[in-house]
């Protein structure tokens, strides 16, 4: 099996896709890769890729976790909830704690790590069927269905009548601009995606930044890629939690190449519920 | 001489709006001020004042600082341009610091409080006059009149052609947002102020915060009041520096309390020239 997943640039100097991929090793001059090796990392949108840049690959000790998880909860989604829960919201137990787009590749793992730390989360989601994995599957507190909202701020008051301590932003826009309206003071925003702005030729405008110097808000964009030498402990510790089975992890596998166009454009309308990941081939 | 200048919130409730003033004591009950003692704090915009809460007043050791600086350069505004600088921007020798509303009460002492420590830095103002100021009287190494400059984001460029590491936010709005595009990786954004929204019915959106995650920039609103823990630490520095001659302070003195109302209102279309302090009386 080997699962890819489309990453959000392309190649520069490429003629493939590159994303971040399972695969099998079958021709190596390279001492750390042997024929037969499950690898994870950067890869082609192909059956077949030649990899020059093998800095960044990481050997898979297969276990009796999902390969298609080294894309997921234990790849870049699973070490961008990590590095931005622990290292950017400066997490307190007790915390109220928001995620938006809170059923995806890292929304629904955020959530689930700040349920262990201790805090209350809320989660909101695009369609009923994932507000309801968030609050049965997933652990969540509450969750709640944006589009059904006709005003963001009166559900966040509704949810959070006690303000909000954390907020991890996957969406930014109008929600962004709604969870201003509810932090606490001393409050914590990771700035995560704003997958919301970016179909949009012209982004949404923010107006609600004054409250950062009222309630004396953190907010912080973050890129996983700092913190890579988190990565081992990253590991060790979410291996440690699913075979505790304190964690679960959703995917939205989709069969073959010629299905992931699709896949991604679906993930700009939140088509996918959990984690997009495109199975290339099956051992 | 009782300087008084107003706060930007009104009492609650008093019938007097407040503000930060220099007052002598006439008569007290507290055994901490005794008539003659020269205070700062808190007080009415009036000739005489009754003050019952008296937690955060500060006495004045009278020497050869003029009085008046006790509500600027060592008083809030001062403690802000402190506060904002050492503990939420993080500086680093070399630093390219941008301040707007940089001859302002906060911003001068920013920008010079940056350039001791070793920082590049450029300032913003909106008359020619102040731009002088910037350059030639508080040592910015740079300083533009940013109504003369249609593209504020081609302004900045010129300025910073390798980016800014540091941008002083005192005025919100379009500046904020042409330095979002322009900000380097693991840059800080201090919010101190949106003075360019204030008087506005709807303020105006910010557009570019995906440069937040690019960047992984850091923007934090905070409040000098948050500190006051490191205000004697703050005196001693500032005082230390103006008897060294290394730092001066700009003020705009207006006589008399009937000229309160026009000076409030003159902020905000930025008619002072330094931090601006109304003369109530003269000893």
């Amino acid at each position: 099996m080997i699962p890819t997943f489309p990453l959000l640039f392309l190649g520069r100097q490429m003629k493939v896709i590159e994303g971040f991929g399972v695969s099998r090793v079958v021709e190596s001059d390279n001492p750390n890769f042997k024929p037969g090796d499950l690898i994870s990392g950067l890869t082609g949108w192909e059956k077949y890729s030649l990899i020059t840049r093998t800095a960044q690959l990481r050997k898979i000790q297969q276990d009796d976790i999902p390969l298609s998880y080294h894309v997921g909860l234990l790849g870049m989604p699973g070490f961008t909830a990590y590095a931005g829960f622990y290292e950017v919201c400066s997490p307190k137990k007790g915390d109220y704690v928001f995620v938006s787009a809170a059923s995806g590749a890292v929304g629904q793992l955020v959530g689930q790590l700040a349920k262990l730390y201790g805090c209350y989360v809320v989660g909101s989601a695009g369609t009923s069927q994932k507000v309801d994995l968030l609050k049965n599957k997933l652990g969540f507190d509450e969750a709640f269905n944006y589009k059904e909202e006709p005003d963001l701020n009166a559900a966040l008051r509704r949810y959070f009548p006690q303000g909000i301590d954390i907020y991890f932003d996957n969406v930014g826009g109008p929600m962004l601009d709604a969870v201003l309206l509810n932090m606490r003071p001393h409050g914590r925003i990771a700035i995560c995606g704003m997958v919301s702005q970016q179909s949009l030729s012209q982004t949404e405008g923010i107006h609600n930044l004054f409250m950062l110097i009222a309630k004396r808000i953190r907010m912080q964009g973050f890129l996983q890629s700092d913190y890579l030498h988190l990565f081992p402990r990253f590991l060790e510790l979410i291996i440690s939690y699913y075979k505790q089975g304190k964690i679960v992890y959703i995917e939205d596998m989709n069969e073959g190449l010629e299905s992931a166009p699709a896949s991604l454009v679906g993930l700009f309308s939140g088509k996918n519920v959990g984690k997009q990941v495109i199975c290339v081939a099956r051992e």
